[in-house]
């Protein structure tokens, strides 16, 4: 069996029998639940598929990566069950890539262990996401550290995490790319507090799918715990972010791709009249018909751009990469949102099957790592050769 | 000032006060806070719109009603202060024309003084709701009464109901549209039974704005309170669903209304860069221009049809209902989507807005009361001349 | 019957009749039958509906004249045959609003008569329509008249027209809409040159359809020839624009439901196989259905706009005038390109129906008179209040 | 340099340069240039890039033959420059597969020389093309030879062939696809008859890019003139549109890059105001972003699906032939739209771009080979299971 194949069976066996508890929000039963998937994850060397071998993962070059990608985003639990769930796995991959023998000791093995989770502190509601150098956030030397105060939103995990990984500016005056630097910020830090689980489209606020507002008072950080040199944070974001929206992406086409099969199984079974399914139908014929050339065809271009970030490097491919997210976000919300309507008023329901909690907490993928006018504006001044 | 004026200023001090405590899920504040507002509606002449004068109604045209309904759908709380949320004002409204003056007395009466709530029993999860006529609940003739059988979900509003007007095949094998008639059942009568609230896109579960799964098990309903001649089911439910859908489409022009007016205020404020609005952006003029010119179509279109049904009633009107339904839907939900992109993290947030519990919660107008392909195919037959 | 029935009536025994050869572009044959079809038009008092009775129109009020322009819009040839196409239409309506008693009996009467057409020289080659207030073309005192040297094109009716409104910049260091100044230029005026017939979208180059590319080296001009006040030529144009916008928007819910009476009658007929009429096809039926749905929107919308304009005047609400132009094009178009669809090859063909003649040529609806996007700036600056 | 690196050397050097000829349809100097441009074609190994290299081809596999495909539809005159035209190609093919040493000799060296053209007789004017079984075209046993009698329509490049390639029923009773044969008809055979060219979409009438309406009255064809065996013309024609499919969306796919790549032109090039350019405009962004990564993905789709068919047949990736046509077509008439409107009214022009040329004559996109809803039912069916 080849890897997605294994994945997908691990992922029938053991992961999508977890779904009704989760969409009932059986908090208990989850986490019971993904704790067993887990141990059968990494015996079954299907763990942490985007780390290397020599830290426990599965040493995927980023195509193979993404095509596994795409078999765990079936489930919302599916990459959370393989450890490879966002913001960790960015957070891993950062540390791996930038942090020190230390940092790595001290923060990347326990997550690659499953042991702890992690955040990002990178958004700040008084500034839009969509300009990443306008940021508020502060750190200030002081003596053989930093002084960091700010206020984040969205920041994904906090809830049960052990360190968010923060981006402050320190340099205020610096060339736009080079103001702001890393640090990684444990969250019992003095200073360092949720305030709240942010109420996000309906969702219960705990745990890895939550998102925080976070306040950072004077904390002080070590300068041991700065992650990579001061005034890289903005490269460093960049460059976790590549192969980041290849991460986000896949696992769209695979949620699209499931939302594909509850269509087509919908149209199969639901009758509007004896003996007339709703398949005869030819609107409905028109969402299979559609979805599957757009699946495809943003299948074959994520991993296109995949492979060339592998050639070239993610800065290369950027544009690529702009465009990936620009086009599948929309094809899997399309997606989506025909297999919901083909469920009628079972495709409203948080039950039975993920529609409509992807139909909600999907929508954002039109809006995070860059919001789709973001990237039409990057791809179009590549294009225009515009400075 | 005109009846929308009035309620305009009645809804601002009234009921967007309530929001907050609404999305946020405060049931007694928002019950509390609910309770006042309608008693302040019933004072300023501002309640029962939906109902004549002698029922403590407003008197109100189908055209002014509209108007007025556009302004309360402004909030997800603005017909429920004005006691004309749906299931409730299309029981009233079926009361008032098919009820017997015994019926009249037990149940309009007091859900027209606010006293009670009711619930509308027809979808059942076994059967489309595009195939109206295709149904399982029964009702047999036993003694001077009738036993009722069956099963039903999407029953609006049911937790906290008194009675609940159930659709039950009372001649299954007669004519299809003359199979069914209607029966007014205690929400406490032996063998009814809620069985759970649906949990249908991260809501909460409970009063006006719940989802029920109902059955009814050799339920004994005497035949004073059938509701209308044997097998007129059908028809009572297409002459409820007839202004029903005006006050539906009028509720959706009043989402995008004020969709439009966020999204407005959003573009006005935020700012991308210091000095740099979002309005600057063209793709968001785009939004707001194309969003006006569809929101003034849209609802010059719901108004006529209100006039076309005034003057030659429902039926004769059907296909111009069908279009109201199939079109306006769309219209508001591309509104909300595009007032939640515009709001970015902000737009996923049951706070602040009610863009997020409109995405979520309205995605079923293109379901409910006829999904999109059932309107499509009645309008389509009617102008192809087919049978 | 009224007005809108007797046009219906006239358009369909005298002018429906001419398509083939007007499709077949065999120019004598339609020449002569829209002369036969204008002498039935002045005689049966269906004759410039747009002029007041005094000039020998129809004296209709602009919401009457849209009912009247949406029956003529059903053929290519309607406004001709009444003599209300464009851009005689509106230099009609500035020579009544604007000209001098002279000028009226010179050019507005014979024009009104139908014994001569004109043109409209605004939109260079040079400079982006839209920004109206770019132009190069200048007009530079001389003695009592104006030396007028600059280069036009789209140029509509040029082949045969006795003289052609001319916009050129008076005072180059003006206020951007005071720069600009209108003259009335005989087409054979010294210096005034036909470049040639445009090639737009496989026409045949004359006539009344047809677009020029126009210079005018050096033509003198008398002052007499001037039309309006020096520097009025903007907010002359502008006000020749508003009711103009209502002319096109009606003809092109004239088209609209010519096309959607084509889809309708092309489902009904056209067989898939023996007794399987196309209209079965549920993709088919939503064509027709959201087309109607659209058409009727929009038609309500462009009417109430013309009450508006008649209310408030067309510079109050140009916000709604914008959004008509934007609007109606693309309904418009989405209609006839669905009807085309539905024709399979013989909706490619210049016979039988004025689909692939409409396809080709009201593309053209989305740019001149304002695109798209100029449309989209003038709504969303209003809303957003900016200056 | 690669293959389609060389071809686009031979396109930029050799065939752009007739296109204003070709626009403005001076017959005699295109036919003088292409003529030129064979040569060139040929002495550069540029001839027949779908044959393979025994019959003087370029000998490609089909993805190759893809690649260089987009290249040559980067012009309207490209393929009929490398002798690889519709139908001219897919007659070569189907004469190089089914043909006997006979037939090679007689029809397919001439053709693959490109001495004579020839076309393709399946379409009738009164059946769907959507119901390639249903033909009116009947040929009937008459000695050695066949008596064959019809009425065809769409008979691309008819006017100037040596000879037809006709469907013609030959069991009328037999299972629905075995009914047809085909059979080679010399143009000038005995009651083989052009009635005229079909006057699509503004077009001149003549050579290569004509489409006539042909009919055939009791035309004697001797046996050895048949195409295949008895009763396989429907197979003969399905293997003839799987690698058809490939040559047109590729086409489309050069057709979509070249619209781009004007439309990037346009918007760096035209200024709404001095030192503005149209492409500071965001939504001239997003129809140059989102017109990039769809062409990219639709180009990946194409690809993949050659190399399907070269894997496992036309027959099993038949789903995936139909959903590139339905997909790609869709992606490129999108792009043209988007690059017209950026064009303004010289987008309108058959000069200075193809763009009005493809918006006119590549509509036929979305019906010919299977329109849309064909290939909407032959996918849905297929994921759906259905028979």
């Amino acid at each position: 069996m080849t890897d997605p194949e294994r994945m997908r069976a691990f992922l029938e066996a053991h992961v999508l029998p977890l779904e009704p508890a989760f969409l009932a929000d059986r908090h208990d039963e989850v986490d019971a639940g993904v704790g067993r998937a887990r141990e059968v994850a990494r015996a079954s060397g299907l763990w942490c598929p985007h780390l290397p071998a020599s830290l426990g993962g599965m040493g995927l070059s980023l195509v193979a990566l993404g095509e596994v990608g795409a078999v765990l985003g079936r489930s919302p639990l599916g990459h959370l069950a393989c450890n490879c769930n966002a913001p960790d796995a960015g957070n891993m991959e950062l540390l791996h890539r930038a942090g020190t023998p230390d940092q790595q000791e001290r923060w990347l093995h326990p997550l690659a262990q499953g042991l702890v989770r992690s955040c990002f502190g990178m958004t700040e509601p008084e500034h839009p996401g969509s300009n990443p150098v306008w940021m508020s956030t502060r750190a200030e030397r002081d003596g053989d550290g930093w002084r960091v105060t700010g206020h984040k939103w969205f920041t994904t995990g906090a809830d049960g995490a052990s360190f968010c990984v923060v981006m402050a500016v320190t340099d205020p005056d610096g060339p736009p790319h080079a103001r702001a630097t890393m640090f990684v910020v444990p969250t019992d830090a003095p200073g360092f507090t949720k305030v709240r689980d942010l109420p996000v489209m309906g969702a219960p606020s705990r745990g890895p799918a939550s998102h925080a507002e976070v306040r950072l008072d004077d904390v002080w950080v070590p300068d041991a715990d700065r992650l990579g040199p001061v005034g890289a944070g903005f490269r460093l974001a960049q460059e976790r972010l590549g192969p980041g929206r290849i991460h986000h992406c896949m696992r769209w086409i695979g949620i699209a791709e499931r939302a594909l099969d509850l269509l087509v199984a919908r149209a199969r079974q639901r009758e509007l009249a004896p003996g007339a399914p709703l398949g005869n139908k030819q609107l409905v014929q028109s969402w299979i018909a559609t979805s599957y050339a757009r699946i495809r065809a943003a299948r074959l271009l994520v991993l296109d751009t995949a492979a060339r970030i592998e050639q070239v490097g993610a800065r290369a491919a950027r544009v690529d990469v702009a465009a990936i997210k620009l086009h599948t976000a929309q094809v899997m919300l399309d997606v989506v949102d025909h297999a919901l309507q083909a469920h009628g008023g079972a495709g409203m329901l948080d039950e039975g099957t993920p529609l409509a909690w992807w139909y909600r907490h999907e929508r954002a993928a039109r809006i995070y790592d860059g919001a789709d006018e973001v990237h039409v504006e990057t791809i179009a001044r590549a294009l225009l050769g515009a400075p």
